[in-house]
């Protein structure tokens, strides 16, 4: 969890404090000290500068109903029908917005970030999972039922990988941070040889999409077929979005940027291969500008545009 | 080709024309019939009623610049940045409007079709490929250079079949008309025995999708299996673009809707197997209600649309 300050016309967050989600307790617990970490952000503020602090803007997993504010359910966090935006607002005495932190981490590239002129922006933001955000004219496009951007469920092989949703082949299934790494693990186990061995002193289940990382820039083969692999399934599911949607910019974010032209030259590529000539020249594809803070700048954004009806 | 005259406050085309494109004497042929057909289409009404004609809606396959009128390219019909556009006001003597066919068929089931009171519609529109067209609030949605709505390329194999654009695993490559007919025809090729054999007295090159839906009628075991495919795969890329934009309905346009059932009951089973479910229960998933003319009051309406500023 983060949370922190964001100026109301926009800008860096200030007192920014990280703390872990530890969903075990439950959802009151997980909330407790999610406000009790609002509060800290605050005082913090109020300390040093004493500005006016006039809502919070809550970036959660969903599926959501933003007009209750509740989290319909989120198989990582073991919540149903659960009122987080009211019990955040009550918790804290200030109102409250409730978004998808996809959605949110979108708006923050597009407010402020490397979106920040696209007509029409696609936010993927790769870390346990795949989530999606869609902007449009400065507006996130929810859908009909707030369930729009799910980019990280688009089947790309249907009778592929089994992904944790139950399907089989989505993009989620391939490229999260755990699927990159379970590809690297299951290439090992076929008896890959690969320095990734060596960084885990054997312990193979201790890889991470980040230890493969280690391994691309350390030069290793096996490492760089498993990022070229990353590159390639995003590059599809990239070229069907361009080929849906046509946007100006597509914007990822997550560890994995960090492997810059390794993932970006072969993912473009596969572009290319697979999108319309004239709709992959009008889009830009680029890392995120904001990894730490488009969460936190956006969910901030969607309360000012929620309340003010402008941004 | 299609023309015909679409009343200023919608309503039923009159005066519908209908002629073969016969590409093969080049684009300015092409124009020159069709600007005929619209003229012929203007006199037979000027005759029987009279009122006034005030412009020219043109659907076309794209990709396409609308801000120029030209055809970018066209691999059937074989123009490159071809100004269709003015060419047909030219030899009309008529305002003219140029948008993307499928986009134009979308458009016309939106306004006055399966697809009406949709916030967020999607179009397919199946037959030689597979176009596809987005309707947001109303507004078609072109995307930054007059090219999304390319359902009908979207990978969902990444090692799948070929298809005509060169890629592997298109929806296209699966679902439309020359793609269902060539799947039967390679099952039959390996041995299969079915009543489609019979259908076309052996000559298996005559078999169209049409062929297939008559042995599905028929009760015949392979062709049903040939169209369950075809339901699984259109109900995989009919997922991916619920997941994605979570639209309140879906609406099928071509020959293959006729399956009714056949085609709907296992699309919609794939659906819910790979789509979120609250996205699932905010979409309805439609047969086009204007199966013949939505190509033509839509390019109505966006003539409309874009003249003056409403629909």
């Amino acid at each position: 969890m983060v949370a922190g300050l964001v100026p109301f016309q926009g800008g860096e967050p200030v007192s920014l404090i990280k703390g872990k989600t530890l969903p075990e307790g439950g959802g009151e617990d997980v909330v407790a000290r999610a406000a009790a970490m609002v509060k800290d952000s605050i005082q913090r503020f109020s300390a040093s500068n004493g500005g006016e602090v006039i809502g919070v803007g809550i970036g959660s997993p969903g599926p959501l109903n933003r007009a209750s504010g509740l989290v319909l359910e989120t198989p990582n966090l073991g919540w149903t029908n659960f009122p987080l935006r009211d019990l955040v607002s009550n918790l804290t005495n200030l109102p409250a917005t409730l978004d998808n932190d996809a959605n949110c981490a979108t708006y923050g590239e597009w407010w402020q970030g490397a979106g920040k002129d696209a007509h029409i922006l696609v936010g993927l933001t790769l870390g346990t999972g795949i989530g999606g955000g869609l902007v449009v004219d400065g507006e996130i496009q929810h859908g009909a039922s707030d369930a729009a951007g799910e980019f990280g469920h688009m089947t790309i092989d249907t009778t592929g990988r089994k992904c944790k949703c139950g399907n089989y082949g989505c993009l989620e299934a391939y490229a999260s941070g755990p699927n990159i790494a379970a590809r690297a693990v299951e290439g090992l186990g076929a008896g890959v040889e690969s320095v990734l061995t060596d960084l885990v002193d054997g312990s193979l289940e201790e890889i991470t999409a980040a230890t493969v990382y280690e391994a691309v820039v350390l030069g290793d083969a096996f490492a760089h077929e498993v990022m070229r692999e990353t590159a390639k399934v995003l590059g599809v599911g990239i070229a069907n979005l361009i080929n849906a949607l046509n946007p100006d910019a597509v914007v990822i974010a997550g560890g994995v940027t960090r492997a810059g032209e390794h993932l970006f030259e072969p993912l473009n590529k596969e572009v290319r291969r697979r999108a319309f000539r004239s709709a992959v020249q009008a889009c830009r594809i680029l890392p995120a500008a904001l990894p730490e803070t488009a969460g936190v700048i956006g969910a901030a954004g969607v309360f000012k545009k929620e309340t003010f009806g402008a941004i």
